[in-house]
Parts: structure tokens; C-alpha cells; sequence
């Protein structure tokens, strides 16, 4: 695993998607690479034609209008909530420690790691752990959880907003995994003092586009978008979000078509490990051998997505095509074979 | 002017660049709008061919890093420096009030409405006038200033960093048309204490791509990229940035272009008030007259940009081809004869 130690993000959070560190850490790998590290849909919502106006005009009030109008539906946001659209949920990952009331943070962990980081930078005392400490005010939980899966209930979701509320805190609900299981969303029912936030990219894999969203109490929205300042989403994002979100035929299918991809995976998986979860874009092994596992696919050109502090789980998106499953599927069998005694 | 009063910014600010507010002020106006309420290039840099693989993934450390070099040798920033890209300069000027120290802050105007905004909304005290008042630890200023084009010389702006830094303040400069005048720019011996805010769309012409520069010590950049977090710039912007910041060619070619449509546009506008000044991108005309040529201009379906706080200036942009120079000429030539007298 040679520079493996070296080749971290900036801010020293390993992510995922990122085919530069790949090289860097397998120089020698077959090409292409099968970019397994993340939980984008492999198969992505086809790109309409863009008109040239999209590029040249400073994005149009009508432009976004049209977007949070089919987010709105899409997402199923009540008349009463206030919804923003920003360049990708990290930049409103950024934002919400600044607008947010004083307080302790608990982030029900592990998961996305970007959330505790955000935190911290803008001061607060950050606790991340499994069941929220009882003096936390605002609390963040991934729902459902990645890397794991885990999904909390609606009615422990409605228990932890009344807590943050009684608090003078914030539950921050992120929902980047929801699309495909619309009925884990708390968007339609939002409990008070609830805030959501909803990603384009990764189900709808465009996530080069930048688009995302938070969904809360109109006043807490309108201080996002002052923050944002005019203009944040780019012309070409606001036609292919607008356009995708109404297309609830493809989204339907695709759920449809990753679930089975995710069942596929797990069959391939289950011989080298514990699945410990995931959703319908990625599925979590656990396995003592996962160190060894992850250089090894890495010497295959296959890159997977390890954890600095879960050292034996190694988290695995979805090939896009015959060939992706064909290269996991041979370098799993020789992952078997040199880890065998030799004859 | 049926329903002027009605139809401003969210924030009160009054923008060029959204036609949907022409349409809803003139709803009788001929199609199609010529729009020269902006200051972008309406001939703008040829789109590249975007692979796929931009959309679809995390934009990643390579494209970001070749978008980078191009910037540094095009913007021409010292290798002490630090430069920070961001989905549009807009974002910048919101985030940076949050970065920088206490203080009064001094807006070197008229200028860029969203500059005050951005200050008075993060809790500084701001005054907006001619030349700064002594007490200001923090200066804001637009060169080539927009909308009057006026230049501070680069002895005058260093003299203003040091007052700045000698309050503990900053020094902001918002380059955002200096692309065709290099010579204008503070970036290639940059004074200490200041900020320089380079924007990518009006040169090139791609405003709904989103794509800006903050330029500066290293550390203050350091701060700024993580406010921004990770993957803030989408892919395709930073494909299309890293190839026309790169092109040396048609950014001469397109400067000496616009300079002569900026003499063509003087030439048609001296008849109707007084050239107050402007850069190759627009210009400004200040005539008693101005809120009723807006009105008929409108009524001809050209859009220009009129003032919240100068009711007696407009700003022109470009028109971009024979058929809006033509039909600018001929809405121009129709106002002399409505103002006449009948005959």
C-alpha cells in the first residue's frame, strides 16, 4: 500500500471519488479504473440537451423557480416549509453551523464524516458517538446512515426533534440516501425545529452537477439563502435538477434496477465478509482481512472505500456495467487465491 | 411602466441579467429580448466538448488543480499567494465578512450593490460614499469600478492596503473587470492586507456556468476554501475555466473586439446624454431623461440597467450580433421622435 498514508483530502477526511488518490496509491493498477468508493448512481439520469443560454445568462429567477417547483413536488415539501437549492448539500453543510443556535452537537455515528468537520471549524463541542448525549441541543443524523444503513424511525425522529426543540437546537436530518425509500423521509410530515437536507447528485448520478437541498421552517430557509447570496446554482444544474425531479417514472426505475444491483452485490460480497448494511447505492463489509482486501482490489484497478476509524469495514458502490462486475467478480476470486497457502 | 416598483430582488437589490423581470415590467415588448442590462461578453468563449465523466463524478483533485495552474498564470499570481476558486465571485463576497476582523468597513462608491449587502448583513457598520472615511479599518473596492468604470491607480491602492493593514483591516479589490485591462490589476505585485475577487463569467461570457476567484495571503485563502468545503465548483466549470483561462489568444482577440463595440456603442448613446464612463463591457449614460428612455427601450424590448439610487444613469451592455445593434439604433432613433413634439 505504498503512499497510502500520504494521499488524504486537505482537510485530512478520506472521501471517496476521487480516482487521483487511486492512482497515486496503485500506480501500477490496470486501466480504467472501477470506481467503486462511492454511493453515486453508476447509472446516471440522461443529460437533456442544455441550451447555450443556460451557460451565458446569469441564472433566471424562472430558472429556479422551475427547479424548486419540482423539488418541491418531488420531495413532497408541505406549503408551510421553506425549501433552498445550493451548489450540492456540502456547501449546506458548511453553512448551517453559522446560522445555527449555540449549544452542544451530537452526531449519531459513524457516518459522513463532513458533518462533525463543519461543526467543529465553526466552534461548536461536537460529541459523535451512537445515542445523542442527553445534553446535546442540536443533533445530525444521516437517515439513513451512511456507511451503515441504519434508519431511524418517524416516531424516534419526531423524539429527537421535540429534545433539540425543548433545547433551543436544531435536528439536522441528512437525507442523501432517501430517494430510493421515500417512505423513510420526514420531509412530508416535518416535525418542528427539523431541517433536511436532500442531494441531487447521488441518485440521480450527476454529481458534477452540484445540486442540493435544505428543506426547513421558512425563516431558517430564508437566512440559508441570504447566506448563499443570488445566483449559487449554476444555469445548467437548475435545467437538468428541474427536468430529473419531475421524472418520477425514471426515478422509480432506477430504484427498481439499483436494488437489484445491491442484492447482485451482496452474493459477490457475502464470501469475503459480514455485510454490516448500506443502502440500494453501496453496501458495507466488514471483515478482519479489509487493510489487505482494499490493496488488493486497489492492485486490480479497483477502488473501494476504506475508513480511518473502522480499519476492518471496507464500503462498496455499484459497478455500472458488465464489465465493472466482471473485474470485481475476477478480482475477488484472486483476492481468494493469494490469500490461499500456495500448493 | 406597469408594475417597476414591484419587481426587485428577494433582497431588495435591483440586478441585470433577469429577463423574467423584463417580461413582467414590459409584458407588450417585441421577442425576442435584446438584454443589455448585464455587463457579460455576449459573444462568448466557444464551449468545449464536456465528457461525461464531468458530470457523473465528484469533481476531482486533478481538474481542480489544472483549473488552479490556468488561473494562476492567467490572473498572474505570485507563488506566495493563495488563490481559492468558488462557484462564482458572488459566494466569495458573502463569505468573506465572515472571515475578516472587526472593524468599519468603507465601500469605495457608487458601485456593486451586493458588496454593502454582504457586510451589513454579517453586522459591520458600512459606509458607502466617495473616497473612504479615515476611520474604516476594512475598504472595499470595484476596479474598473462597475458601473462607472472609474480606476484607482496602483499607487493609490497600495496606499489604501497599508491604511488597512495599519487598522487591522482588509483591503478587498473586485477585479471583476480588469480581465481586459491586465494593466489595471494589483494581482501580479499583490499588497500585502489585500484581497483580490476575480470573476470568470463576464469575460468569457459564461455567466450561468458560476466560477470566481478570491486571491490573497495564503492563510486567509486557506480559511476561505474551507468555508467553501470540498467539490464547491462543479465539474464542467472547471473543465471549461482550466481551457479559456489557458487561451491567451482569444482573450486578446476578444478584448480588442469589445473595445471596438464599446466605441460603437458610445457613438449611438452620445446623442442621448452624457458618457459617464464604463469599460469595454458597458457603458454608462446619465440624462435627465433616463427613466423615461428605460421605459421606452423597454417598450422596444431592450433591456438596460437602470440605478435604485441614480435615477439618472443607465448602464449598457453589448448587444451581441447586427440584429440587436440594428434594433437598439431603431429603438433609440423612435425615442428621439416620441420625445419630439408633434408635428
Amino acid at each position: 500500500m505504498r503512499g497510502a498514508g500520504r494521499v488524504v483530502a486537505e482537510d485530512g477526511i478520506w472521501h471517496g471519488g476521487d480516482l487521483a488518490r487511486a492512482r497515486a496509491l496503485f500506480p501500477d493498477a490496470p486501466q480504467p479504473w472501477v470506481d467503486l468508493s462511492t454511493g453515486i448512481n453508476p447509472i446516471p439520469y440522461p443529460l437533456p440537451a442544455l441550451p447555450l443560454s443556460l451557460w451565458t445568462r446569469l441564472p433566471g429567477a424562472d430558472d429556479e423557480a422551475a427547479l424548486i417547483a419540482a423539488a418541491r413536488a418531488a420531495y413532497r415539501v408541505p406549503d408551510h416549509a421553506g425549501i433552498v437549492a445550493a451548489p450540492g448539500t456540502q456547501i449546506l453543510i458548511e453553512l448551517l453551523p453559522r446560522l445555527a443556535p449555540s449549544g452542544p452537537v451530537a452526531i449519531l455515528g459513524p457516518t459522513y464524516a463532513e458533518h462533525g468537520h463543519a461543526w467543529r471549524k465553526a466552534g461548536f463541542s461536537v460529541a459523535e458517538a451512537g445515542p445523542p448525549e442527553e445534553t446535546a441541543a442540536t443533533i445530525v443524523v444521516v437517515n439513513p446512515n451512511n456507511p451503515d444503513g441504519r434508519q431511524l424511525s418517524r416516531t424516534e425522529l419526531v423524539s429527537l426533534a421535540a429534545r433539540c426543540a425543548r433545547r433551543g437546537g436544531l435536528l439536522v436530518i441528512d437525507e442523501a440516501f432517501a430517494d430510493f425509500t421515500p417512505e423513510t423521509s420526514v420531509v412530508p410530515d416535518l416535525p418542528e425545529g427539523a431541517i433536511v437536507l436532500r442531494s441531487f447528485g447521488k441518485t440521480y448520478g450527476l454529481a458534477g452537477l452540484r445540486l442540493g437541498f435544505a428543506i426547513g421552517a421558512a425563516d431558517m430557509m430564508a437566512r440559508l439563502k441570504a447566506a448563499l447570496g443570488p445566483w449559487s446554482v449554476a444555469g445548467p444544474a437548475l435545467h437538468v435538477g428541474a427536468q430529473a425531479l419531475a421524472d418520477a417514472d425514471w426515478l422509480a426505475r432506477a430504484g427498481e434496477a439499483r436494488t437489484h444491483d445491491a442484492s447482485r452485490l451482496d452474493a459477490l460480497l457475502a464470501p469475503h465478509g459480514r455485510i454490516v448494511g448500506g443502502t440500494s447505492l453501496f453496501r458495507l463489509l466488514e471483515t478482519p482481512a479489509a487493510p489487505a482486501l482494499f490493496a488488493r482490489l486497489g492492485r486490480h484497478g479497483i477502488y473501494v472505500r476504506r475508513f480511518q476509524n473502522a480499519p476492518v469495514r471496507l464500503r462498496f458502490g455499484l459497478p455500472g456495467d458488465e464489465a465493472g462486475w466482471s473485474r470485481l467478480r475476477a478480482a475477488l476470486a484472486a483476492d481468494a487465491r493469494e490469500a490461499s497457502p500456495p500448493a
